[in-house]
């Protein structure tokens, strides 16, 4: 299987340049097009990597699940539902979502920036800066890495930038689905989209969302195999943007992407897979890393449908 | 399991009353919004079933998969797919998802009435009559039942009063997506949504979409692993219109509803599932049929999450 | 100022080439984009003119105004304001101005073609033929001008054509602002817009609006002061199209633009103007003929702000 | 026409229970909403009022017009036109008028917030404070009234709870059409909408647009005819919000009405107005204060069509 992957990210180098890095954030503007990196674990516990799968990146939007996973660990999944609808949008990722007037919230989605916004006030913690701790130790524990950290770097550069983020924001208060401070919420939502991963950290993630709630290895529970439907139905139905119904039809798997250029995959009891490629297409989704899916799906048989 | 099915059936009958029967056709008004039946073919060759299993009812919207199903298979997938979108729209399934003063292949969606009235002029035949009768034939042979036939009072009813789905017809005319008479189009997609089955039909029609184009018994291949993993992608991200979020997360797999009360469930590999329960939720999804499901689904881990 | 009018023809003759002559319509096409007249009829009696004056056109959009007058004519203010409404949609005149999924008659607009097929069924007649005929009635009475009839070529080169109508027909009756057929109300709306008119028309008519009711010459009142005051007022804040806005500021008089190239006038008190310039904006207005009009503004103090 | 005067306010103080005073902004919620007045003054100098005209009240949306005349003094009609659009937008004071993902300057109109925060952006000033206070200036000088201060109360409510507000600007930022500091634009922003006023005042600053530009008894030309012409068209077209096409039917004159129960309308050549009356309709407009205005344009044939 190494050299499966090996010989797909040789043939989907390629179309890096069909796509182009993101650059609405300044920091992202610097990363290299043409890198390409693909980690898989299975359910028996081998691993296989190819390409530049040590990279460190910013996990962007594929907090989105860890932001979900942790809002519905603190509150139960009645208590998240009534605040944060599972709809897809049909709109991109930054999309305001409002029928005339008022905001609904079944109307915002937990994998899109306004849901996920929404989410940064539902997890626990007597400041912002510890419901950003926790989520940290969160993804730290998903991806048994304890050396993932903040790049600050980038999380200043979104935090300077970020007012389509701020007018989102502001629209939730607005509607009263925030009740903190603003700033506060976007600080705790910018530092959360500027952790630092690679794509072994992602696959690692995947994997426990794919073995229903438990970690490799130890087998030890980190959420219920409820929450683990709860969260890849909605990466299906909404994880890759306005491009889910392609990459349903195409790789058939719940996946998440950001616009750091990382797809977090999950293959149901048989494996999690994390791809770093940071040349994205006009939907702010990975192009070669969805073609080496597309690839590794065919080859491997893992649509669920 | 009959029993299982037996007590599911007793147990949600009493949640029919939390929705109606459809009255925006009238003949559709006449049901009784009590019945609910369910029939289920699983990939061992046995079946079970309760309640009103053999109620024949109009498939209505549940015929759009057999629709995309033959297009395919008329046409091949690029044909297809350049023509008629696969992303969620987020709304509901006779909403207008225009962009400003343009319509765009990729924003209709076969599972909603626009890309399901553009998928009529798809599928081949030297006239709509011989349409429509190549796609009741596939349905019959894919649910195993020569005995499925027009309803000729729904159709008349659904004709005379199908004002929006002409509005819909007529946009896609306007923007270059049907060429041939809107009338004659409509004539088939009209006698489409009223091709009369039972709870039986939908789960075998269903069974050959979990069983990846092969129908029960003789195992003959209908159409290929593809086309399955094509429909089934598109059910589950959109086959519930702006309920398909939720039907995920409750029950996840890939499924159809109709307004005239049925639902046909796919999982894959395992089960065709088929059900009638004509009160609807304000979707247009069978209230009892969702419950049904949800039940079923955790007492046999049907998720495909 | 036979003068003038010469001179800003002149001018504003070279700005044809800004724009194109109507396509969407074959017959449309035909026109000469180069042409370019005007007519002024003024409340002491002289007239002047320049240019094609004389060339006739299909009257299309300006005939709305007059459909209105009809409308309120023949039910009263109370009645058309009811199924009617008078705000800006802010949206091309062949929008859909709906807010989800219902249409409201305030959203509606009689300048806009939704709101003006709505208006063929509220002018009375035995049929739609004789609805037709009242119309031209009205426009020969108004126009002091017996020759204008239907120009059958445009009248069934739009019928052929006007699917985009057809659609928003459709939308009316489906929700119930059309009960009667809604080939029969669009045939009546096709031809109306395929009344054929010159500028000499056009000024005399707005002249009507003008003068609040009555006829140049006899004085004869054909509709009441306050008729005029709701239409002129209409003309005001849409009958410019999604360009309304700006032609307030330039030119400052209540106007209606049509596609065949025509634009009618009214100055207060003072004068009717008629426009004929085929070349037409993207908003669909004529080029020239609001270039024509904006240096009159500005030489005669036409602006009523 | 005191008489006049007293007795439409009179007629019209019952209809005040059909509407209520804006509770959005909390010092806004203390308005008595039986309270009616009205002040006119007139070309030849004579001036008439009835009800409570000397009661102080913040100017709100009313301040926007001379937030444009004040853009327009500072960089001229092209450099203003070119950054704020001037087509209705057939939406409510607060809509976000996006087109998807793309804010365009012409689907901004200075008679809305968003329209209204890009304004401030265009006065000039070294500081946001010395913006405000030419706009308090200019606000004295047109209305006479050297007494004209801000109402620290309201200015610090709408800072507080200006969410929306906030929302809007951060999306003008985004699409580059605020490059300052957000938070410094609204604070200019809320200071301009919490100047307080009375009827007397806004009769006054109406005459200046009323008589194009000049003062009253002075004659000293403030702007230019072409601003109050640009100016008033504005207001024709958007002044009243959503509302603005029935008021032009109703009473046919340039108006602007603000939340805090203020209308300001403009009789070219002949009168200016001022209204208060804080108990407003749906739209945000005074109730009484439209029916005043109702009752003396008919009776004094103001209606410029």
């Amino acid at each position: 299987m190494d050299e499966l992957l090996e010989q797909l990210v040789e043939e989907c180098r390629g179309c890096t340049s069909q796509g182009k890095v993101a650059t609405y954030i300044p920091e992202l503007a610097k990363a290299n097009p043409e890198e390409l990196g693909i980690y898989v674990l299975q359910s028996d516990g081998r691993h296989c990597q190819a390409g530049a799968y040590q990279k460190r990146f910013t996990i962007q939007s594929v907090v989105k699940p860890i932001l979900l996973l942790l809002a519905l660990m603190d509150n139960g999944e009645d208590y998240v539902r009534a605040r944060v609808g599972v709809e897809a949008t049909g709109k991109p990722f930054d999309a305001i979502n409002m029928t005339d007037q008022t905001l609904f919230s079944d109307h915002i989605n937990p994998m899109v920036n306004m849901g996920a916004i929404a989410m940064c006030t539902l997890i626990k913690g007597s400041s912002y800066e510890e419901r950003f701790q926790r989520l940290l130790e969160l993804t730290r524990k998903l991806a048994g890495d304890p050396e993932i950290r903040l790049d600050e770097a980038v999380y200043l550069s979104e935090k300077r930038t970020g007012n389509k983020n701020r007018a989102l924001a502001y629209l939730l208060k607005t509607y009263g689905m925030i009740e903190d401070e603003v700033e506060e919420v976007l600080d705790c939502y910018f530092k959360a989209c500027s952790i630092s991963v690679n794509s072994k950290d992602l696959a690692h993630i995947a994997f426990v969302l794919a073995n229903r709630g438990r970690l490799p290895q130890t087998d030890e529970r980190v959420f219920s195999r409820r929450y683990a439907h709860y969260v890849n139905a909605i990466l299906m139905t909404c994880g890759m943007y306005d491009g889910s119904g392609d990459f349903a039809v195409n790789v058939g798997v719940p996946a998440k992407s950001g616009v750091g250029g990382g797809i977090m995959a999950v293959v149901p009891t048989r494996m999690g897979i994390g791809i770093y490629g940071p040349s994205l297409d006009e939907k702010g989704n990975s192009v070669a890393g969805i073609q080496v899916l597309k690839g590794l799906s065919e080859r491997m048989y893992l649509s669920i449908f």
